[in-house]
């Protein structure tokens, strides 16, 4: 895998720009990315019970199975909880912007992150949209991510290269994170784009498989979004003979960009001063597998004590047995904690091991950090990514209205 | 309901003391409730997979079904993964205090509460139960209350007195509370003592049913504690002809003392500035009751919303979708805040309704806050407590191995 520049832009036929349109404050709160050519495009989205307005519009639009050529995405407004209202702002923002872009309306696909149940002024709209595709860009996504961004402290983007077979594709994405972020299915706002040639159908296959090992594997605060969407689209510029190598090579490349865009998402969960990886070995099922690494990553005891820098196993065995898995023995439980200043093992066979408590410290310190359980029961295995959870945290709940 | 002072002393026969044992640096850490002439009792106990040792030792106890005469408490230690170690540890509280009080050993339980996984120190516990022993007063169970004490700030003790049926009869309980406290059918730990004649099948049959409305419905931080054990006793000193309408009006006197002692805990929460009561109301079914004011109450989003004394209904209603009830009816959602400064609804029809800032900030600045979801759907209701969270919680938990 190749690193390149410029996000999504990094492939052919893929335009971008950003601007405040005044749903915020000051910055870019208004995104658009352009596919002049045409894109294939699957989706997944939140499995919250309360599900912004976007979201039945675009999962409408995406079973009609066409090309789409816009993606438009606002933050600082949900557009949540908004009744009938919301429903005509998203295809007052749909229809402006097609007539802007001289495209079809049921071409454009529409986010929105933010604020819930508060009505988005539209004002002007036609006037912001003339600006958003005057400001069109071929050489770099990144507008467009900062467009999305809420309590994002960097924006997040990454493009790859890769051999798939004897031909050579492009794949990458943009992603915003920081808060309400426990996916469950679908998952925060996330953009995959890829040349490689493929059909609703495949793109839809690859992206659920994909998402349940990154995007899902992913929490900062235990709140499921009612935003949540992925997008994987395909410009098709690439074409390839599909057959189970060329697929599972390209779903390797898919894996590597959507597991990337989650940690980055973690490290820049909201307040965060760690990224934590929970990894779990060794367990009867999967299905505990990844039950219980979702529970340690969840547990607020365990990310304050993260936050403090305390090797303090015993929260972390209680978020085990609390996490309900299937199957578990409590005496075969290890558990030991790493990073760039070494390893320490804190608990074997369901009982504490003396440790140095300076060694732990260092280890603690780092700025990464591997909490490692093995079950000692069976052969699966995952991985979850979180942060710890800071008085930041709470400064910056407790001051945003979102 | 008369209220007594005095705490579980306020019943016959039932003597309380705690002292500083050094399980803790310098605070009370070991408690004994005494029954000189016996109690009948059931208990509870965590549905957390991870339990501490105390929990298989009392289960085991309580399935003789004999009388009982001490309770013997320890904080600052919960004695949970100690392996082998733990379980000698039990045997040796239980054997020392019976030698101490001149009792069977299979009429002493215990339960332990502190940092899991470090084994305890027992030197001197024989001396340290001869003190114990001979502190013990019928005057007030504060001192056992204290011992039990983690991050507490405040003792927990209630005592009533009330008709059942032609017979006046006392109910008292303890507990202890503050962090890792979300209950799942056990619970924390609480012990309640009645007068009342009752068997033990009674005892535990209505025990099982008031947690379910009184104990089960506190959430602090999500966090299902290993040691969460509640027990109800019967000193049987006052007979009673039990017939469905003595076992209702019993029954009521015991949830209103469970469910006030569960308000204490919420009210105790780790770091809380505000007691919030969550209310649903017109659910469908009442799992899904409880399952959406449990939702609401232990997202993360909501109770640091409080702590910044926010209106924000959005983010109770995505945690209303977030729990995933049978039935939800996006449109027919409404949302109230009410406290002593007043009443403000802020969603209708499941949109957000114009309110009036400075009156919501202040209903949502007074101490207690009252959230109330309408779901429009059924009959079923159901009413959960919390606490907000603030940065207290995360300087607590960052510094307190527990």
């Amino acid at each position: 895998m190749k690193k390149l520049n410029g996000g999504v832009c990094a492939l052919e036929d893929v335009l971008a720009s950003g601007l405040h349109a005044g749903f915020k404050q000051q910055k870019k709160d208004l995104g658009l990315l352009y596919f002049p050519k045409g894109v294939k495009v699957a989706g997944v989205f939140t499995k919250n019970a309360i599900q912004s307005h976007h979201i039945k519009y675009d999962q409408a639009l995406l079973r009609q199975n066409h090309s789409f050529k816009a993606i438009l995405t606002n933050s600082g407004n949900a557009n949540t909880c908004n009744g009938v209202v919301g429903d005509e702002t998203v295809l007052q923002m749909v229809n402006t912007l097609a007539r802007t872009l001289k495209i079809q309306a049921d071409e454009v696909l529409v986010c929105s992150t933010g604020v819930i149940g508060v009505p988005m002024n539209l004002n002007d709209f036609d006037k912001k949209c003339a600006r958003l595709v005057c400001q069109l860009t071929k050489e770099d996504s990144l507008s467009a991510v900062e467009a999305m961004m809420t309590t994002d402290t960097f924006a997040k983007q990454l493009a790859y290269e890769f051999k798939v077979g004897n031909k050579t594709v492009k794949i990458a994405g943009i992603t915003k994170g920081a808060g309400m972020i426990h996916p469950n299915l679908g998952t925060m706002l996330a953009y995959l784009v890829t040349d490689a040639d493929l059909e609703q159908a495949q793109l839809h296959s690859l992206l659920k498989d994909v998402v349940g090992d990154s995007f899902n594997c992913l929490t900062v605060d235990g709140d499921t979004s009612p935003n949540d969407t992925v997008f994987l689209a395909s410009t098709g510029k690439v074409k390839i003979t599909w057959n189970d190598e060329t697929l599972a090579g390209f779903y390797r490349g898919l894996l590597e960009l959507s597991q990337e865009l989650t940690r980055l998402m973690a490290k820049d969960g909201e307040g965060a001063t760690k990224f934590v990886e929970v990894i779990v070995k060794c367990a009867q099922t999967h299905a505990d597998a990844l039950k219980i690494a979702k529970g340690v990553a969840t547990s607020n005891l365990v990310k304050t004590a993260l936050y403090g820098q305390d090797a303090n196993w015993g929260r972390i065995i209680s978020a085990i047995g609390q996490s309900q898995p299937e199957y578990l023995q409590a005496d075969k439980i290890a558990i030991a904690f790493e990073s760039e200043a070494g390893y320490v093992q804190v608990c074997k066979h369901g009982v504490g091991l003396p440790f140095d408590e300076t060694q732990a410290l260092a280890v603690m310190s780092e700025q990464s950090v591997t909490i490692i359980i093995d079950l000692g029961l069976g052969v699966s295995n995952s991985k979850v990514w979180t942060c710890d959870m800071s008085l930041d945290y709470i400064k910056i709940n407790a001051d945003y209205r979102s």
